[in-house]
């Protein structure tokens, strides 16, 4: 059976407490919404964080709302590596024992003693999707993608399912690059790994 | 069979030619070895010169010697984007109809009318090494790599043999990252695709 999935690139981007948007564009702030995303609810935003590393920073890094329980910045391993850190591979709001780093807004600054990581790549769908598919929340699979020149076959991509999801794959820079993978393009999922 | 092949990464660097030498560090200069790569003959070198793109620059890039007939600059797909530039993947020396760019150098500035390229990813071996593994010259065969939660299978990757290469596979730095592909680590070649 043919399983396609559009495949999406996520750039460098932060995810930010209610109290840390506080400290960073002032009491009460509200965030700014740019350009939805293709999972329901979220968003881009217009406002910029300084993301500062043991030897370099990234000035206007993109907030992506609405805010979340414990903030994150999210970075490829080239951007980690190009301000100094090594960050691990994680799903998204597994940051224990991961490294910290300051934040900067124009109001003020915070030190996060944890929540920088490399996003894991993954699958979201529903469960009409997952039932339609065979598969289920959690499965780790392959996709396979034939970038010019630079066909991939991912694996360790895991799959979540939940009713508010839109069927994508999230993948980062450096994984975007690696496979020449083109804005919109859809993958295969292979199979359980 | 098992076919283990070391994984090298390749930061973005140029090669240059003796004239364009000439231009960028004054007439007779010698390119001063750093530190020798696997394949013999081939080193990296002390000089560095800034690579110009349409929106942005590298301002050290490493020279890799020795001299060759054609100048050439490596960069990674996300290097590239980073300075305002769309590249193709091509195999080395094959740069008809890729995009120029500027190199400054401490005593004069060269525009390369074409030469700037994102490296196919390849495995360097002697025709032993072929012979050993049943593979040819210009196939193209898969690696498999199990880097930490970023499992991945390398499609079109080429092979090329030379008496005097090493058995080695080359890839840059997104492809590196997006497989979190270890210092010293060793891939699977897993067939012809």
């Amino acid at each position: 059976m043919h399983k396609p999935v559009l495949i999406e690139t996520s750039a460098r981007h932060i995810h930010v407490t209610r109290e840390d948007l506080d400290t960073l564009f002032g009491e009460g702030y509200r965030l700014t919404p740019k350009r939805d995303l293709s999972q329901p609810g979220q968003f881009s935003c217009e406002e910029r964080v300084a993301v500062v590393g043991p030897s370099g920073s990234f000035p206007g890094v993109t907030i992506l709302g609405p805010e979340r329980p414990q903030s994150q910045v999210e970075l490829s391993l080239s951007d980690a590596r190009k301000i100094g850190m090594h960050v691990p591979v994680r799903e998204s709001g597994d940051i224990a024992g991961s490294p910290g780093c300051r934040l900067v807004g124009p109001k003020g600054e915070v030190t996060l003693a944890e929540g920088v990581i490399a996003a894991k790549r993954h699958i979201h769908m529903t469960p009409a999707d997952a039932k339609n598919y065979g598969l289920r929340d959690k499965q780790v699979v392959q996709v396979r993608y034939d970038g010019e020149g630079r066909a991939l076959v991912f694996g360790d991509v895991v799959v979540r399912v939940r009713e508010d999801f839109f069927l994508a794959m999230h993948i980062d820079t450096d994984e975007s690059n690696a496979g020449r993978v083109a804005n919109g393009a859809s993958g295969e999922i292979l199979a359980e790994c």
